[in-house]
């Protein structure tokens, strides 16, 4: 941990105010003599490193940034959270936590009330392709990091993951397993990650010399077990059905899951299904989930160092893309004989 | 939704300083006729309720709510949240959540930015039995909502469960499957509901006729899978080994599953488990856990109908009460033949 101007006031018994001053060599003279010695001391007994203390002063700044998620309740995002709130407090900022619920009024409302309460920047998870919100964000050059998700013209800094390699792992998984009739369905095409893993899913298609025609897509209305319920019940309807299924995320893909059990099929036996994510608790439900790890807690830290960065004058836009990697469970399993 | 003056400022084409004028009686001769009609037309069509925007202008709120959640990675507390936001939001309200993750230091600082923000009270998942910050706000009155954790004195309202009632239902359920000897793996003492849920534990102990002797209390470090853990490996050491388990919450009996794992044991074969609160997801794992269900959405959405109650001058202290019910599923089961 940092240790904050806060910190050294307490040691010091002074208001923060008083530390402050007395830390800056500019204002010292007005506050008295052994009143310095003791803040200096409790600053050096503690390590403070008033450079941070110098910079708050300089720009102004309200060491506060908004951070928009766009669903709370989807498990993915807690990790996210920790790994900003990690280093934003590290480096003494307040992350103020706002839940969109993926509903662009609720989310213009959130933002002009964090500007209105002078956040520093943003980062944003809620990012679809088509932004105007973030497009007018840019035009006031508002410090912002686009986290996970981003817009189709890369204006703003961002922190993803290589989905693209992640989904061709999948695809080579279940094509290495025999399968060569695989599904996927598709994450709301409007969001960068659902577009990129439906275009990654035909390129690893093509790659691995599966025919496309055996291959379909089946388009999911939200990242949620419902749409991926929903999209599942489309796919098994399908003949002659697919032996494997590549879901949008994982919530998609605890949805297919519930609709084999509907329909009295059994994975992996009758169909492998892999998710996107791996999202904290897979690894103990009942079919533990093949999926792709994306480095969540990482991601978070990378979005709120790289906002830090962009307040200290950092060059803009920069892209800091993450690896993810497969990670084999019981859902999925060899191909069975063609039907 | 609650329609609110931005929304009618929107549809008019006005700025909401604007709409506001010309809604507001007392300042309506400030605004253009033409503007005060269409602006007034528009508010008509989308039904909007202008008592809202008056209480707005008299009180001089900043309509955010801070909001202290223990440990967002916890996955009882998104559901929460949600409670929380969709009625604050419903009143045009802001939750301003922040993670203290269990850290008091940092719990003080964010508390301190908040109300830097003029957060017009708090919704607070944090508290201690004794807690000094909490009762340094209640002399300030700072307008203040306990959720599911109490202080010892009880001088602020709260919105909490009958946990009580929900721990004699699960050892009730125990001593009918034929346990006699159950251990509590109890949850941190310095928090109300590891108290509370240890003194029913011996309550309910007593009052089904069990023997306190072959019910002992193991206590738990924190809400965690890894304290969980811990405890259950000294439940399982005792000779003889208890037959079930009542765990601080869901997370600790997570921990429990573990530890059955680690020494070869089955749930609930070996040991039958129970925990606290029926967090999501929990019917989805490999072991379905019976536990107890606390309304979870409905805690935040209570929360935030009080502390704007509150706001609104409702007499305090209050506290409400809300029912939990015991969910069995495959974690429980009759006890074996004693050893």
């Amino acid at each position: 941990m940092t240790v904050t101007l806060a910190d050294v006031a307490r040691k010091a018994r002074v208001h923060p105010g008083t530390a402050s001053k007395a830390l800056n060599p500019a204002t010292r003279h007005r506050v008295a003599a052994d009143t310095v010695r003791r803040i200096v001391r409790a600053a050096e007994s503690l390590g403070y490193e008033p450079n941070s203390l110098a910079r708050g002063l300089r720009t102004q700044r309200s060491r506060t940034i908004g951070v928009l998620i766009p669903d709370l309740a989807n498990p993915l995002f807690p990790p996210i959270v920790r790994g900003i709130e990690q280093v934003l407090g590290a480096a003494d900022h307040l992350a103020l936590l706002t839940d969109t619920d993926n509903d662009p009024d609720r989310e213009e409302r959130l933002v002009a009330m964090l500007q209105g309460r002078r956040s520093d920047g943003f980062i944003v998870a809620t990012a679809r392709r088509e932004h105007p919100l973030l497009d007018r964000l840019a035009d006031v050059n508002t410090p912002l990091v686009l986290l996970n998700r981003i817009t189709d013209r890369p204006r703003r800094s961002s922190v993803t993951c290589d989905d693209a390699a992640g989904v061709l792992d999948a695809v080579r998984h279940l094509a290495e397993l025999g399968h060569r009739r695989i599904a996927h369905l598709a994450g709301p095409q409007e969001l960068s990650t659902g577009h990129l893993r439906h275009r990654a899913f035909l390129d690893a298609v093509d790659q691995l010399g599966l025919d496309r025609r055996d291959c379909p897509v089946l388009p999911g209305t939200a990242y949620s077990t419902e749409a991926g319920l929903s999209a599942a019940r489309a796919a098994l309807a399908l003949r002659p059905r697919p032996t494997a299924v590549l879901a949008g995320n994982d919530l998609m893909a605890l949805g297919v899951l519930d609709a084999l059990t509907e329909t009295g099929l059994h994975c992996p036996r009758d169909l492998s299904v892999i998710g996107f994510n791996d999202m904290p608790m897979l690894d103990r439900m009942a079919t533990p989930l093949t999926t792709i790890r994306t480095p969540q807690h990482e991601i978070g830290a990378e979005a709120a160092r790289l906002i830090l960065r962009i307040l200290d004058g950092l060059p803009e836009p920069l892209h800091i893309r993450l690896t993810c990697r497969l990670v084999v469970r019981a859902s999925t399993a060899a191909a069975g004989r063609p039907e």
